[in-house]
């Protein structure tokens, strides 16, 4: 029905998540609207994006290197590993000032309703650093919800065995929430009063 | 905090409508994880949209050329003119099948809430052809919706003084709602009941 070029458009925008036809359709037509150099930009951005920035081979973390910053840092504390689910949530704890130590990004947490299994997250990474590392605390900063609480859980039973103290991120966040929108120094206290997982 | 290039990303997305910061972190990260292509043919698709498809000189709908192909087209029904809000919404009409003659689009509806008047839609443009073309009918088929209805009184109020049999797209389609979103048989309906505006 559509011009050929507007149909394929208003299709690649309906795969974005929480994009569906409807909004597809408005995002295309809006784009007819707006000035060419807008679009042109646009274009150019997602290319500049998917060049210019991949993962941490180290921690799944985000870097226009092999290593990003943090991972290459040689002053920051080995003896603690942060556990979080997406890249995302690295730069929202290290905003807080409170961390000092290295951070594992899972890629997810488990999730059993939308078939994310532990084969789906970084685990055998997270395995295969913990045995290289030999880290003190691992400090699981999965968010607090069924999903992150259920990963935490996972997790403290995959590494009971191990001489590691796990502790997971408490206080001040509220329950069901994401820690990416969590507010500045609600998110500083609950890393400072982090805990024991089975306390 | 991020990379420049995702924030770039982000921010631009951001600008979408009905895309926030929240939506648009969140589609930005999801790029960063499928497969480079579909990166590329997404910022590929953007470009080649806006280079193929603009807007008709005369009607104001969507063409590859100069003229849409219902202007060119010269088996239509020169005698009705049918007014509505976007582009959009001639290609809904026209899969009705129950209307033949031309379209002029808006780009719009009155909204004073939103700052939009007269001045911002395609009037001139609308006078010029009733002047040039002298239709006997203006079929006024924007939304259902007090915006709408508010156009297509001002509309109506425009040009009483001309000898112009004046309708508005009547039942079957529910208040409040698109035009762009009826139901097929619905907006045939529609069609085929209009009336003239102050019955």
């Amino acid at each position: 029905m559509y011009y050929p070029a507007l149909e394929n458009l208003i299709r690649l925008l309906g795969t974005l998540p929480g994009i569906g036809r409807r909004s597809a359709t408005r995002i295309a037509f809006h784009l007819l609207h707006v000035d060419a150099d807008e679009v042109e930009q646009l274009s150019g951005a997602l290319r500049r994006m998917r060049e210019e920035v991949h993962f941490c081979q180290e921690c799944g973390g985000l870097t226009d290197r092999e290593l990003c910053e943090i991972c290459e840092d040689t002053g920051r504390d080995d003896s603690i590993l942060c556990v979080v689910e997406e890249p995302n949530d690295i730069y929202v704890i290290e905003g807080t000032g409170e961390y000092r130590g290295r951070y594992h990004v899972l890629n997810g947490a488990l999730s059993p309703m939308d078939g994310i299994g532990p084969e789906d997250l970084r685990l055998e990474e997270l395995r295969a650093r913990i045995l290289a590392g030999n880290p003190r605390e691992l400090f699981i900063a999965t968010n607090p919800t069924i999903e992150g609480d259920a990963t935490a859980r996972y997790l403290a039973d995959l590494f009971q065995d191990r001489d590691l103290s796990i502790t997971r991120i408490s206080h001040g966040i509220p329950t069901g929430s994401a820690i990416e929108f969590a507010e500045m120094s609600a998110l500083a206290r609950s890393i400072r009063s982090r805990r024991a997982l089975d306390d």
